[in-house]
């Protein structure tokens, strides 16, 4: 780190949330499209087998866009396209603004190492507004109460898991069902209240539908995810640091790929984000 | 166009396809990504209120990766944001190889004009394997036969109507239903062999839920869309010109914004592409 424009980590290295820790862009320097060139160096507290799980390097991705000054608004879409696995290791960010508009602004973002890409990923933010609103779906009336439920055992291999307060949900979604679906209550461990960057990542903790279906854990790499965000961020701070419901289920798998689909909800109801994903499938 | 290093367009200017025109690319230099960098001239064919409908531009992007001999396999995910209306007038696309793996390849896609961003792109292509086969969802056993429905009124407003034979099935998906849906056949008009390029502006030819669930037109604006892709390109051709029938639902429209999903299948029941969008919505 040779040069230090901007120090956008508020976080203080020993007392930080692991989650801050993860995210956090150590030396910036802005670049003619209006974004930034970051520099910063990979945690290990959010390693899946090799690199950070996906969620973490979309949520990596996304928060070098959300510290940006310049900045319009908030997220409403965001795509990660997953290159090839990061290294426990310095990383470079690149973001470019692509378009601002009157309530619209376009954001192209990449992350190298050594001078390779490992992620490409495109941000569209907006100015909310009122309009219309509707809720096509609801919470399911039977999701059982995130106290009458044991956390996942985080000794689990995966250091992530160990990030996360998950309690899976196996009462729903039984494989007798047509489309079959799983469901858990998660937030951050320990507490955090949840922020785009947070909300990004929990899109990517839900257990894909074809471990269920098939009953088995098949090995699966995330090649593309897009988050949709239905909150703006002051809806977003008011779920503070509760626990959120993630439902998801898919519709195929074929030739080497799945689709995954999820609903991220609040306590209350209110569905914070929808996203959607295509994982490679070794068998 | 002062230099035409390769001339990508097969058709002939006078007797192809309005299609092929639309997405033809003129003028092409190699660039120093393993992409291109291309010149073309918008059509008018496929036009919607201002710019060709969204399905048209993420075609025109999807098919500047399609025509590289450099490309590896098929594409499995594409999305595109929009930042701007297209002008009818020339307009540059550059590719860039973000990443070529073993078997899978990252591409990134801008498309200009007047040197300002009207569109940005990514995909993922990839060679495809046999692996386990499953399709959560089925098309529905009451889908009317092509033959029994009538085609829309190709005099409608908007020149792209023209372009397709699109047939409405208006007996499901009713708003009675907690989640409202909406369903059609549809084919290029004139007939014209399905490819990933149509099969990508197909993606955006779904009337939005909330038209039906509000029982009446609102302007909307697509700012995300995502297609996944579940078929090779010989399965693919496979369907021929042939209808095929799209599903299309959503989830929540909120603050402006609102979600849409749709799938694809092929008249002998196979899920050809599952898409999102996000869309802005005016009131």
């Amino acid at each position: 780190m040779s040069s230090t424009l901007q120090d956008s980590s508020a976080c203080d290295p020993l007392n930080a949330h692991p989650f801050d820790r993860a995210i956090a862009l150590n030396a910036i320097a802005p670049n003619a499209t209006g974004g930034s060139d970051f520099r910063a160096i990979a945690t290990p507290d959010y390693w899946n087998l090799v690199g950070p799980f996906g969620g973490m390097t979309a949520a990596m991705m996304l928060n070098s866009t959300l510290v940006a000054a310049n900045r319009l608004g908030d997220p409403v879409a965001l795509t990660v396209n997953f290159a090839a696995p990061m290294a426990l290791a310095e990383y470079q960010v690149k973001t470019a603004i692509a378009r601002t508009n009157r309530t619209t602004q376009h954001w192209t973002i990449e992350l190298q190492q050594e001078a390779q890409t490992i992620a490409t990923a495109s941000a569209v933010f907006a100015l909310r507004r009122q309009s219309w609103h509707h809720q096509e779906v609801t919470m399911a009336a039977d999701v059982p109460g995130v106290e009458s439920l044991q956390p996942l055992d985080r000794a689990a291999p995966m250091p992530w898991f160990k990030q996360y307060d998950l309690r899976p949900i196996r009462t729903l979604g039984s494989t007798r069902e047509p489309q079959v679906s799983t469901h858990a209550w998660i937030r951050d461990e320990p507490a955090r209240a949840l922020d785009f960057a947070s909300l990004t990542a929990i899109c990517d903790t839900v257990m894909p539908w074809m471990f269920r279906r098939r009953k088995q854990m098949i090995p699966v790499s995330t090649v593309s995810l897009s988050v949709y965000f239905h909150v703006s961020g002051t809806e977003l701070a008011a779920v503070g640091a509760q626990h959120v419901y993630t439902r998801s289920y898919g519709q195929i798998c074929h030739s080497g790929f799945m689709d995954s689909n999820a609903q991220v909800w609040s306590r209350e109801g209110v569905l914070l984000a929808t996203t959607q994903q295509m994982m490679w499938v070794k068998e």
